[in-house]
């Protein structure tokens, strides 16, 4: 008989969905040392891996699991994360931002406290060229929003194609991402917006970075919603401060929280959030968990395996 | 062979799109006597109809045709006005201002300012309500962008189901917009966003009074985008002051400009532009206008006569 432990803050709001599902045969518990399921946040079960003596199998209850991929750990278990349930939260963050710019909200706002009736005009979405880095299933709904909006979408991957909704796929002649500069600069030429949404790994490291920057538009904005590790901060601070970027808007960081001394907290056109892009509901999650339990009991292959030397 | 008057601002470039179109037997003339055709601005038809002897058709490059339909004025020729061009901006318009909100943006940018990092959670337009007041073209557009987003959706209209993607109708039962107000305030009740895209007639002023807003749930967002005359404005201030509404997003506004002594510009939660969510591009409306020139050349009934009575 199956025996869950969750490690998650909101530990009893996961007990009460994960028990309304009727799972056949399983039981939640709350000793390390029986459970063979673990159901939780990536930090707060790496720190309870050496007690997790029977481990089997553990779902992420976010998209990165860069704790547990770590070369240190143990991998004589499945690891699981999740997917498909951050597309529609990144879809909205994303438009947000960039609806947000086009219809120059703060000019708006700055007119009104002056209450001037300033009619100058908005930009649009519809026509302009969105470039996605990396096309997960949260790259795909971000590229299904696009095409409603009207825009152009291109994407780079290491190969795969599987979003129709992307008009135009880049990828690395080499195989790695970073290996094939011509490609990616020809990806990033004439785009009108840039949203990073690459995972953590050796490979996506400074992918944003001086080269990458001057190969964009001056008018261009860059959104990460992926990793901080894929954007040379540096070099970011410094196009903005020269006007040779839009504008950015940065959910995660090389380090976060970002120490109070960094330069971005006053870079102009420089809009930070603070990791709060993509939400994790309970209740989304335990839809992903019991979907999976249902093939975990049946020996069959589970969805979303983390493959620990790729990362992701 | 006909003969058309532009009378538009930007009248060169809409010469080079009409000229591009290479219509038959067209000719672009500056003489109004001579002009049984003229495309442009309500008000600019407006001054120059005592001069338009041998007018047949006007086509209005706006949508809003007030000052056209007004009783005094002549009636002896058809008018048609833009409509399905407006869809695609008043859509970023609505779910830029609702997405500015959900996501705490400016709340995150007080955060930045004071180099704080602060992880409180955004909202989501997922699962939410949306209420339209009027469900024409423009209404269909938005309630395609709302279920791409995961909303639910309410319509009011006098009588129209035509839009799939209304899940809710609501009608007066009397057939006036404002003759039935419990159906109104069932419409309004539990609505999370009230998105107006009313035109100006007799029926719609001051359709959203204070016991409109007193229906609507103390979170609720008003977004209007239609026409001013169908806002309570002192009761909508009111509404605000005392956090009985969430916010306003104002567009349009019983007299424009707005006097810099109106309350609008003070008011806590009030977001105002400056009739600025809709962009006329000629492109567009010119496209609309070849359409239409066709019809009109093979003796068919045009697209969009606006019925002088109703006044849309």
């Amino acid at each position: 008989m199956p025996k869950l432990l969750i490690l998650t803050s909101d530990k009893t709001e996961y007990q009460r969905f994960i028990e309304s599902a009727q799972l056949p045969d399983l039981e939640v518990i709350s000793d390390p040392a029986q459970a063979d399921l673990v159901l939780g946040e990536p930090k707060s079960i790496l720190y309870m891996l050496p007690l997790l003596s029977h481990l089997k199998w553990a779902q992420s209850i976010y998209a990165g699991v860069e704790p547990l991929v770590d070369p240190s750990q143990r991998r004589d278990y499945i690891l699981t994360n999740a997917r498909g349930v951050f597309g529609e939260w990144m879809s909205e963050y994303v438009f947000g931002y960039l609806l947000f710019l086009e219809k120059k909200m703060l000019d708006r706002m700055r007119a009104q406290q002056a209450r001037e009736w300033k009619r100058d005009e908005s930009g649009t979405l519809r026509g302009k060229t969105l470039g996605l880095l990396g096309v997960g299933s949260i790259g795909a709904h971000l590229a299904g929003t696009a095409k409603h909006f009207g825009m152009h979408v291109r994407g780079y991957t290491l190969a795969s194609e599987a979003t129709d909704e992307v008009d135009e796929y880049f990828h690395p002649t080499t195989g790695k991402s970073n290996g094939d500069i011509s490609t990616l600069h020809q990806f990033a030429s004439g785009l009108d917006y840039l949203v990073s949404v690459l995972p953590r790994t050796k490979e996506t490291n400074q992918l944003v970075d001086e080269a990458f920057l001057e190969a964009l538009p001056n008018h261009a904005v860059f959104i990460n919603v992926g990793r901080g590790n894929s954007v040379d901060e540096a070099a970011l601070v410094e196009a903005l401060n020269e006007g040779r970027l839009g504008a950015a808007v940065l959910d995660v960081f090389a380090q976060e929280p970002v120490s109070p001394e960094h330069p971005f907290w006053s870079t102009p056109n420089l809009y930070m959030t603070y990791h709060t892009s993509a939400i994790s509901y309970p209740d989304d999650i335990t839809k992903l968990f019991v979907e999976n339990y249902r093939l975990y009991r049946q020996g069959k292959p589970l969805k979303y395996i983390v493959d620990f030397e790729r990362g992701y």
